[in-house]
């Protein structure tokens, strides 16, 4: 195999890609100075030389202490628990939320082998437990898809044992959209959740 | 800058990828068994060590001659001329053309500084001198925007002298298109290049 097609291949396994936009990549980076593959390569290498789990909430981190559970500014309290740390950066960039995180690393999935162990949840027992009554609030923010439903529900019946308040992200009509295109069940869930003005 | 956030600027600088797509694609690897990101990244870094351009028609290549030129069974007293190696590839895919391939290297752009001594035009007329009236048919298969129109007039006028015909691609309606989506100018080309059925 020729190394053309070789990182074609490679380009191709990368979610979004496929063979035809692979081999434009491709031929972008034959066609550009050749610091600009020098330099993908390189950042590649080393995002897996040195990006880990933070020991504490198992966000991506470059040290034992991710930078969010390391800001003594950040309210230790709450914990919002998320599927995956790419959450972690979509809530944390609305710059709206305070608090501190906890990925699981997925849902639970019973048919795909994934239960409470599979999952960082007896951490996250561990350190609602271990905080001694100063996580006030845990905010479940798993995907409202049947798994992650299915996943709050399992960990409000385990943590709620606890202390902490247990809370779960709105559901509702999303900022932006026109009603006229709003599934069924997001404008059942918008009716059921409407609120004062 | 965390190595999460140099990556990422790394893959926004690919064509067609923007900062959320680039996102996606970093924590996809950090998902991923470490292995596909050193994959790609190894595969990434030789393809600038090894891929070079043909000695010959100035496509990529790993030796010295690309793997059509160096093909015996190639009709040689054919050269398609074409923008890019990109061009190389897509018209080599059809399986329909036996000949052989010039890569220019762009095409002329006096406002961007490219005359025909930015092109790789000198060594195309010197692969049909030097061929002693071998080559027969020069195909200009440039693009059909204004710069590669302007490439093909200069072109024709300095590769008729030496002796082979010089062609163009036909325009027309690409197949598979609705006459309802097809603009004027090609329609136009069109009916003025109909053919007897």
């Amino acid at each position: 195999m020729s190394v053309i097609d070789e990182v074609t291949r490679e380009f191709s396994r990368l979610p979004g890609v496929g063979p035809r936009t692979a081999t434009r990549l491709v031929y972008h980076l034959l066609r550009s100075p050749s610091e600009q593959a020098r330099d993908l390569a390189r950042s590649i290498s080393s995002l897996i030389d040195r990006v880990r789990a933070c020991d504490v909430c198992g966000n991506f981190s470059e040290s034992t202490t991710c930078d969010i559970c390391a800001d003594a500014r950040r309210d230790a309290s709450v914990i919002c628990v998320v599927e995956s740390a790419f959450d972690v950066r979509s809530i944390d960039r609305t710059g709206q939320f305070a608090g501190t995180f906890h990925v699981l690393g997925g849902s639970l999935s019973p048919l795909d082998g994934v239960g409470p162990e599979q999952l960082r949840i007896a951490a996250l027992l561990e350190r609602v437990r271990e905080s001694d009554g100063r996580v006030r609030e845990v905010i479940l923010a798993t995907n409202p898809s049947v798994e992650g439903e299915a996943t709050a529900v399992y960990l409000e019946g385990v943590i709620r044992p606890l202390g902490p308040r247990v809370t779960r992200l709105a559901r509702g009509i999303p900022v932006g959209s026109d009603l006229e295109f709003v599934d069924g069940s997001t404008l059942a869930e918008a009716l059921f959740g409407r609120r004062e003005m």
